[in-house]
């Protein structure tokens, strides 16, 4: 068929004069030599902005809690977890196993035909735009996990910043440009320059941490370009949390203790906060919840804006016919404060009013009461995607039940008897979902194959040795993990 | 941020009486089914599939032959292939690497934060949609390696069976159905019923091979929808082959053989047909080049939709003030065959004129004379992405150059002294590249690695040992590789 291909470097491009295009030309000038680096340099760079995060935590931590309100505490915490994620990245980008580098070797002798040369390897997409979040505004913002896996694939980054941290952004954008080459990492802000990356003929990927509809809207935009971009979107989710007959009657009250533990956690202002407590009906725990919950300090959220949306979608499921209050304090005098709210309605309910299923993001929750386990799957079926979906059950009792459940959880990540807040940073984790979750559900921003989001392969055909990366040499130099016609091979 | 997350079964379901609505309900209810199958009994399927089409090789090529005309020899040779695809992902299947099992144990001493118990592993996307390609009745059709490895990724498939062929269609079909079980795969046909499976909300995930217009269409309708689903279209592709001023003084007259026969190879209408030549200028190929396209024979399309594409592309580039005619001759009698056309532009053109970059879907190509490597080169980087780029040069005389074209070279495959054309069904293949290549380039849709487009990963936490699925299980009584808190360790 038949059709003109236009060349994405000549379409739509921005007058050079703006702010996101200047930032993309920068990133798009330091391209070649970041991919050119060897791991181990690459690796150090790492390294490097963690030490340099480490040695300015104090600093970091006061003008973040200037921004934020979330607590110095938690704010030290946080830098130590992106420290640990940068260093991780660094481990990553080592042990090479990211390249997925496979080799087959020729056979002129193969049928049905004659078999070429073949090495396979990972290499960078090119320059990267990332959305910075809100309620993280170290692990992920300016050096987040997005910008981290991005730098290990070897793309340079743009990062947008959010609104609610823009000096804390510009601080660690100045730590990281004393340790990167110039351009590898550029910190913009403000909507119109975001909207203008995401359709920058030089930008390759977006990465976005937020809301469904700001998400979405991005999201659009990266398809609708005349040379669509992959974009890794980490958007709203409900986390459900199942509680069992046999759970509730073992250990109810601990249960109800460690939910609103989970629900308080950063104000409720988490991506993980489990916003749906599935509990059998007649459980007997609703005095107890109610005073759980009246217990909760009100707190300042992270903004304005964010403190506004949370009341106005709280005053809505909270009115609606079909919903009853468990726990309603009134609204705090502070604009910017969130009271706690806890929300109960039934199942039968939830399966016809899809309006309940309304994220609200700050410190609420509802519990939704099931009559039988055909009750509660059949709601837990027309549940949207989530990042996490967590089973609070009895082994010895639930064993049937367990295996009906997790057949129909559509989530990332499913939970046994734990809680959803406090996404470990290990290799294995996954942080993603189906739609809503995350706008690519084959993909993870935490873990250490978040890198895979940022590089595309590329298979060389009949290449003498000497032309290929030193990657997919059969001589291996840089001595990383090589599938050659066969099982995985692994690094010495 | 607030906003209403509606649940993806309940939002724009096609009324069920539609062909589309029905394939995908059958779909959906074979999956869970499919996806709990044993890794042996899976591949054993796909096997059998293999099996079967080799059982009817005779058959089934004759009615290929009748329907799309590209010689029976040709058609026998890609049933072969097509059984080498199967059996290539039954072995996949096998080996077990591709559900990419991680498993991090707890630690409760880990810092920041205490580590738990992670077992990751990829699972079943849920029903797929595949469009099939008219030039490739077998390899990318019914039983064609997006089904071959959606099959493989446990995912079952609703194929769109191209109009070019479907009396053959619905017999791979028929063959198929006595080897899987109900409602693993369906076969349907007409436009509007793929635009239907592209919206059915049962479909999870849609597979493309085909022309860049409408692969764009349905792109945009899959990423239009309430819930995006991933959408891996292999679109058009210009294949260029850039011939240095070594190559051409050491063995021009074997290189111009090579392009045309490259050119020839199934009327054309190959994916990675060499639409681009780029020769210094003053070659002295000309009446080589000439000569040996005049003694290409005329041969018939694979239909007239194909035909009257190409002619139309065809005249309109070859009445391009920019463009001179190599060879044309005049329009065949026989409305379905096409011409062989040569024509020539220069370097210079092609970057002021993107017009000059339409894909002419048949035995046509374009040789493109550049002055010096830097007119070479920055005509090259103006190219759109392809699926395969070619350098023809000389080892030892053009190491210098060759580092400069592969890093303005952007394809999915990268060839040294071949031809594009003959996908090598290996391992290690890439078939794919960035846009307009394909939608994806993250992705193949050829080689072990295309499995990985019908699967997300799930990590499962804390799980009491027999409440998690076998692959992640300690024991591992599946035996397929594991990474277990550090490199890989393959399976014995």
């Amino acid at each position: 068929m038949s059709s003109v291909i236009s060349a994405p470097s000549q379409d739509g491009a921005p007058p050079a004069h703006t702010t996101a295009a200047r930032a993309a030309a920068r990133a798009s000038g330091a391209a070649p030599a970041l991919a050119a680096l060897s791991l181990p340099t690459r690796a150090r760079l790492l390294r490097r902005l963690s030490h340099a995060m480490g040695e300015n935590a104090g600093h970091l931590a006061a003008v973040a809690e200037d921004e934020t309100r979330l607590g110095v505490e938690r704010l030290r915490g946080e830098i130590r977890r992106t420290q640990t994620q940068l260093e991780m990245f660094a481990d990553v980008v080592e042990a090479g196993a990211f390249l997925d580098v496979m080799i087959d070797p020729p056979d002129p002798g193969a049928r049905p035909a004659p078999r070429p040369d073949i090495r396979r390897m990972l290499v960078p997409l090119g320059p990267v735009a990332v959305f910075s979040a809100s309620n993280f505004p170290f692990a992920f913002s300016v050096l987040g996990g997005d910008t981290a896996s991005a730098l290990a694939g070897g793309c340079p980054v743009v990062v947008k910043a959010h609104d609610g941290h823009p000096r804390l952004s510009d601080l660690t954008g100045e730590l990281a440009a004393d340790v990167l080459p110039p351009g590898v990492l550029t910190v913009v802000h403000g909507r119109e320059t975001g909207r203008d990356l995401v359709t920058d003929p030089a930008v390759r990927a977006v990465g976005f941490t937020g809301s469904t509809s700001g998400g979405r809207a991005l999201f659009d935009l990266a398809n609708g370009r005349p040379d669509p971009i992959p974009f890794y979107g980490e958007l709203g989710s409900l986390n459900p949390v199942v509680v069992t007959p046999a759970a509730v009657a073992a250990r109810g009250a601990d249960i109800v203790r460690d939910y609103v533990a989970s629900v308080a956690l950063g104000q409720g202002q988490l991506c993980t906060k489990p916003g749906l407590l599935f509990l059998p009906a007649g459980h007997g725990l609703e005095d107890r919840l109610r005073e759980t919950f009246a217990a909760m300090r009100p707190a300042p959220l992270l903004g304005l804006w964010i403190s506004t949306a949370y009341r106005a979608t709280l005053a809505e499921l909270a009115g609606h016919s079909a919903v009853r209050p468990l726990h309603l304090s009134r609204e705090p005098d502070d604009a910017r404060t969130g009271a706690p709210a806890l929300l109960t309605t039934s199942a039968e309910e939830i399966r016809t009013r899809p309006e309940l299923l309304a994220e609200c993001f700050g410190p609420a929750s509802l519990v939704i009461t099931y009559t039988s386990a055909d009750d509660l799957l059949d709601t837990l079926r027309v549940l949207p995607g989530a990042l996490t979906a967590t089973v609070q059950g009895q082994q010895d009792e639930d064993g049937a039940l367990f295996h009906r459940l997790s057949a129909v959880l559509q989530a990332g990540r499913l939970i046994w008897n734990g809680w959803p807040t406090g996404v470990a940073v290990t290799a294995a984790m996954h942080h993603g979902g189906p739609w809503p979750a995350t706008t690519s559900p084959l993909h993870t921003s935490v873990g250490s194959r978040a890198v895979a989001r940022w590089m595309r392969p590329v298979a060389y055909q009949n290449f003498p040795e000497d032309f290929l990366p030193e990657a997919v040499q059969l001589g291996n130099p840089w001595n990383v993990p090589q599938r050659v016609d066969g099982p995985w091979k692994p690094a010495d």
